[in-house]
């Protein structure tokens, strides 16, 4: 019978496959992206995605456990999507629109399963990783905000014209 | 080329099949649950479910596109991971802890769709389309406000006690 902690610890594995596919996957979105400031805003994400798995790894470390990624499915389907996005033959403007969607699919993954990590931290009085996860949950709360910025000023707008 | 119409009528049939495939899934979690009030929750969704098919079917109906789903593949990820979630061995209250998880991620998938398809739907000028999905989209952030309601109060606290 598995506790809370054993769950949480799982969650972790499941986080740090999903940041480490993100990694792999944002360089392509940056190249793909027409406007630059979409472009720059990925490479920037690329930057923190760097720290939340230095992060996630610090939770690990601070727990006694060994850092392993555990396959995130939800992850590898949300790439899979973005991958379709990336080649299709569409406007400039429209392919960034669907870029930010994708993306902005992605920072809600990881706003639940950051959440979630958080509230369980908290319930098992892990203070440390509770501290460095929040940390992460406001970093992906941010960039979604500033996506949905993106999608409502900028892109879409010509896009749509 | 696609343009932003192209693209909206396909993040429209993704959703519905993401819709579709929960459908099938909410009951599974509604029996796995053992809190009653997770249980109804779940119950209580489904019903919700079947009422976000309905209005995408509606805003299909409006553009005068035939109501197609094309399958969504970062829910199937979820709803995969899901599954292993309802096999697991764990205590009551874990496993519990363990649904509203999954259940967190499935809502912000539909919370990342649903606001891009708002957005679009307000660029297209399509008024109908962005009332009904602007309806689906309050719904499914409040079921992931409960949902967090439901793991800090209840679920979890007595998992890690």
């Amino acid at each position: 019978m598995r506790d809370l902690k054993e769950l949480f610890v799982d969650e972790l594995r499941d986080i740090l496959s999903a940041e480490k596919q993100l990694l792999k996957a944002l360089p392509k979105m940056a190249k793909a992206a027409t406007s630059a400031k979409l472009s720059q805003g990925f490479e920037k994400h690329l930057k923190q995605t760097e720290t939340h798995v230095t992060r996630i790894e610090q939770v690990f470390e601070s727990m006694g456990e060994t850092a392993r990624a555990k396959t995130c499915k939800a992850m590898q389907g949300l790439v899979e999507e973005g991958g379709d996005t990336i080649k299709e033959d569409a406007e400039p403007d429209v392919k960034d629109a669907a870029l930010i969607a994708s993306a902005q699919k992605v920072e809600h993954y990881e706003i639940a399963t950051y959440g979630t990590l958080v509230t369980w931290a908290n319930l098992l009085g892990l203070k440390k990783a509770s501290k460095l996860l929040s940390q992460t949950l406001g970093e992906e709360k941010a960039t979604d905000q500033k996506l949905s910025e993106l999608a409502e000023t900028s892109v879409n707008a010509e896009a749509a014209a």
